[in-house]
Order: structure tokens, then C-alpha cells, then sequence
């Protein structure tokens, strides 16, 4: 009885990213939900892009209620993103969330970078916690980046996860949205995740003592001739979806150590 | 020609963890593989658990040489592990390592803290980059803890994967020790990741001031009930070995999202 009433209730919507609570797009990402649910956002006080799966260990952590465009409930957290889901759940929803939703992410997050992204990082811990989520991200580092595609796409697949299909207690997609004019994008593609990663070199300076010190750079590589990828489906104008999991066991490899290991 | 001559080169171990070079269990994982190739060790300055996959963007790094017990030659470094696994490839080595060890962890990386775990993460990353490796963690939080039983089971698996056996280049394994003196651990178990967590909760406080902050806490709790898994192998004295991916899709539910979404 109790659990037929529940159902009737609005859904509850907790959104949260990594390039911190003031980024345009987390904003448009609110945009994209609002209405669909009692929205709440719980999101980083500084920008914490590349944090992966990181949480706060031996330190303590602040919450702070905060004003958000639109009249949201808002609260800025010290920690990561992955801090920002659990606190959210325990401290200020005393629920778990019906949608947790992370981003909209400036800049790709497909391939690998779904391994260190912040906002992925977010979404998974959700699903960790049972709570279905997605991550979106917008191929555009800029602060001004257009958000008008990825705020329709945003709404089109959170309605549907909110309509129950396909709505798996343990689901999380990666959502890349392309950085094309709206009227360019062909549609949805569900994919695998490339490989495909930033081959690193490191660049390195003096500081004005003459100590040496290195700053992370690279250039990004395909190595993934498949046509089922993340990174196909946006090089061709699709907004990617990969579904995503947090069971890392290699069962292909399991299966070969048992047969081949003499331990 | 050259290919050949390679091969018969001592192949190159890199040493790296999240507990910071200064941690007994670094100094344990050297003891474990010295004398099968030539040691080096890239580790943070500082301790780094719980930082996940985290990347340093937007700061400097710095590399310091330092001294490490048994002559071995060694550096810390300001970053993350997997910060550390980056700039050993290219500034240290200047190659791809043949292998890369992590840890000797302080602590638990079994079922779920693979994702947390800034020890596996080094791992993962050197997979990632076409490195086999191995995270090596003990069931004991405590800087006394005993590392024998570690260090037996790390020259173990290492000299095997040394000798060919099973060697992928993205091989990634976690390795679990339990806390139990070595006469009475019953062997080595290929397992899967159970799924097994920390259930959170934050202990809230008050600062002098009266503002609240809070401090993550949290049970283990085991809601797999496999006895394939790495949680019941190390409940029953066994060392768990889990091979672990970096491709995170989830094939089953895109196959379902393919056939049942409306977009």
C-alpha cells in the first residue's frame, strides 16, 4: 500500500557534476530536467575535472546551501563529485534519489576518459548506490560552449529513463553529445567505449630557481577501427550513449588464468 | 634482430602505490620482486588513498629523487598514482616498464575499492597503456602490519607472469592478501569482484563556530553470495586474485537498450 502511494509522488532528480556548482553546465543541465521531478543539486565548490573515482579520506567535508538560477535547491559541497552523491543521499535528500544526473560535462568524456572524469565518477557511484544515473558531457572545453543540443538530449533521455524503459536500479550511461549546430545531429547511437585515450608527454619547464616541474599534456589517439564505438558515432554526429558498469572483473581473462595458471 | 636482443634484457619493474613512498608496504612489494629485473620506484611524497583514478590537471608536477632502502633507485613525486605511472613512462624510464607492481596497500581492494583504490588504479592505468600489472593489498589497515605472507605471494605471482605465463599487455590484476599468518593462507583463488560495499554514513559535527562539517564513515557489507568471488576466498584464507578491465560497457544492458529504446 504504502509502496503504491510512493509511486504517485514526484520524482526525485539529484544532479551534480565536476566542473563545479557555478558552470553554465550544470545550469543547463537543471534546464534540461526541470520539471520532470523535485530537482536537487549537490555539486563541487571548485572545479574538480580529472578527480575519477576519488573520495575524501582523512579530511573533513562542508556542505553549504547555495542560490542556483531558477529558484533550485542547491547546496555546494567541498569534496569530489563522488563525495557530493553520498552526502547528497545521506545528509540532505535522507533518501536515494529516483535520477541521479552529472554534468553537463565541458568537454569529451567518451573512450577511456570515463575512467578519470569527475562527472562519470559521480554518476557511478549512484549506480553503485542502486540509484540509476547518467553522465553527459559536451564536446566543447569553453566556458561558453552551446548547451542547446545536449540540454533537448539531456531531456529526451531522461523522460524516457523516467518513464520506466530499460530503467535498471544499477544502470549508468555515458552520454557524449557532439559540438554541432542541434539541426546537425543525427540522432542517438548506442555504443561500446572506444579504446582510444591521450598519449601523454609531459612538458617540462624550470621554475625560477632552476627546479624542474611538469605539466600533463597530450594528444588524443584512436586505436579502435570499430564502427560500434563512442568516438564513431561523434565523429559521424551522433550523440553517444555506452552504457556503463562497475563490475571490472575480465571474465575472458578469469577464465584463461584458471585454466593456465601453475600457482 | 633487435627484437631478440631485447628480450634477453632484464625486463624493468616499476614499483608504485597510493600509501605514499615512505609506507612499509612499498618497502615490502621491492623486497618481494627484487633480483627478477631491474627495480625502480615512481610513488607519491604523500598518502594518496582513496584518490581513485584521479589525474592532476591545472597544477604542477614535481619528480624528486630520493633514497630508498636497499639501494634501489627511486622517486617521489607531488601527483596521484596514476600520476605516478605517467611520468615514470616518460621521464624516468623513457620506455614502457615490462611490468608495473602497486602497492603493498595498507588496507582492503577487494570487491567494490577497486574503484576507490588509488593502488589499483596505478595498476589499471599501466594496463591501459599496454603495461601488465599487478596491485598487490594486505587485510591489514595498520602501519605495523605483518608482510610476509604478501611479500611470498607478490615474488609468486610476479616470477609467474615474468615467465610468460598468461602475459597480456593489458593484463590488470588485484590481488588480495588476508591478515592471517602464512602457514595458515590456503593458496591462490581467481575470483570475480563480489559485490560487496561500504554502506555510508557521515558523522556529522559541529567546528567551534557552530557550522557543521562531516566526516565519511561507513559498514562493509557483502550482498553477494557467490562463492566465486574475492570477498569469500580471503573470508576463507585464500589470496584472491581478480582480473580487472578498463572497458566498462555494459554489453548486456546495450543490447537491451537497443532493442527496447524509443529515441
Amino acid at each position: 500500500m504504502a509502496k503504491s502511494v510512493k509511486k504517485k509522488e514526484e520524482p526525485v532528480i539529484l544532479v551534480t557534476n565536476d566542473d563545479g556548482i557555478t558552470a553554465p553546465g550544470i545550469q543547463a543541465l537543471v534546464e534540461a530536467v526541470k520539471g520532470l521531478g523535485k530537482v536537487v543539486v549537490v555539486a563541487p565548490d571548485k572545479p574538480q575535472s580529472g578527480m575519477g573515482h576519488a573520495i575524501t579520506i582523512g579530511q573533513l567535508l562542508r556542505l553549504q546551501k547555495v542560490n542556483f538560477p531558477g529558484d533550485v535547491e542547491a547546496y555546494s559541497c567541498s569534496g569530489t563529485p563522488v563525495d557530493c552523491v553520498k552526502l547528497a543521499v545521506d545528509k540532505i535528500l535522507h533518501r536515494k534519489p529516483d535520477l541521479c544526473v552529472s554534468g553537463v560535462n565541458h568537454g569529451a568524456n567518451h573512450s577511456i576518459n570515463v575512467i578519470y572524469s569527475g562527472t562519470m565518477s559521480a554518476a557511478l557511484e549512484a549506480a553503485i548506490e542502486s540509484i540509476p544515473s547518467v553522465g553527459f558531457s559536451l564536446l566543447d572545453y569553453s566556458i561558453e560552449a552551446d548547451f542547446s543540443a545536449a540540454t533537448k538530449y539531456a531531456r529526451l533521455i531522461v523522460q524516457q529513463l523516467l518513464e520506466g524503459r530499460s530503467l535498471d536500479k544499477h544502470l549508468c550511461l555515458n552520454v557524449n553529445i557532439p559540438a554541432s549546430p542541434e539541426k546537425l545531429i543525427k540522432g542517438i547511437k548506442i555504443c561500446r567505449q572506444a579504446y582510444a585515450k591521450y598519449e601523454e608527454e609531459f612538458d617540462e619547464r624550470k621554475d625560477p630557481t632552476g627546479k624542474k616541474y611538469y605539466w600533463l599534456t597530450g594528444e588524443f589517439q584512436n586505436f579502435d577501427k570499430g564502427r560500434d564505438t563512442d568516438v564513431w558515432a561523434l565523429k559521424n554526429n551522433y550523440v553517444s550513449v555506452v552504457p556503463v558498469q562497475f563490475d571490472l572483473t575480465n571474465y575472458e581473462l578469469k577464465e584463461k588464468l584458471e585454466k593456465n595458471w601453475k600457482l
